[in-house]
């Protein structure tokens, strides 16, 4: 992870476009590549789209993933330290006794 | 990664939830997680959120990458191959020649 | 429409909220208000959300709608025209003999 | 008001894609195309895109719009009523004395 997430960054510099990523427009742009990830999968069921749009699916899921490490180097984020962090607040949100097997969010568990 | 990968898979699968995890429904999540990350920046110039609400723009972002890991599984795709893959392309949209120090999309430069 | 979008002026300007009201984070928040509405979808399939859900769907539906018409007004559009004005140009990417009965996107068609 | 949710209608009708849009998928279509109104903001600061790209800006305001309108049909709501009552909730959740010339969310007003 560690060696991608240079990679990344060495896309950027060599760009010159660390000057546009503050990370209100970088939030933005995580949202603008969720949206076109999803847009794979508009008016069709997930079959459907998993099989006929399968690697479109696996360059906007990419993209969002290139923007959410750029956006954790701007941050001054670790990766893996702010994922276990929340993994943490998660499991005591939906602990498994009660979480298990169920969709409902944890305010209503 | 592939040790985070498996926690997060693991987290899932104690709560008997890949039965919900259809892509469509992932690629939703994903764009709400996104908006949730966004929100810490409505109504505030980039300085004022990044301070103020570090921690919560730390745990949203969080959460749109454990989706992303958890949609990565859920269609079969590797992480790292499909990111390499898009910045290839990314690339070849933008040669850094045409677009160093600029913010233009790749069909506007 | 006029009277509910003065209506919708004064509850805004009753608050002394124009000043917060740029153009960008009124994008911003149609974005996050969109992403309210579609989580009532989330997990569930369209039936069982629109029962089970009628009302908060129509919460949300009304606040996209709400910051669509403060947009209009602060970026000094007249909604029926920006409206009939669009419903031209789709009628264009869309002629009906193309389009009938397909979900297709008109550079596909 | 009326009159312009008729034509909505009567365009989609006359290309038969009433078959598709069942909520969920036009929720999904609300969020892309708020997504794509926000594009035009990306990178910029309000004025500049006011500016800018105030024609496309008008585009996909009408589009989020008019997936609004046909959301509103296909749930069987009414346009106003459901506009009235959520400006009602919202009053009710940022009353004028507690919300004047204050950005904060209602739950830390």
């Amino acid at each position: 992870m560690n060696q991608l997430l240079l990679d990344i960054i060495r896309f950027r510099d060599e760009r010159n476009w660390k000057q546009y990523h503050n990370p209100k427009d970088l939030a933005i742009s995580i949202s603008l590549e969720a949206a076109e990830l999803l847009e794979h999968f508009q008016w069709s069921d997930w079959q459907e789209a998993a099989q006929d749009k399968r690697d479109d699916i696996a360059d906007e899921l990419a993209d969002v993933l290139i923007y959410c490490f750029t956006m954790a180097d701007q941050m001054g984020f670790d990766l893996e330290t702010i994922i276990r962090s929340k993994m943490e607040k998660n499991a005591r949100k939906y602990p498994i006794d009660k979480a298990f097997g169920k969709k409902d969010k944890y305010d209503t568990l």
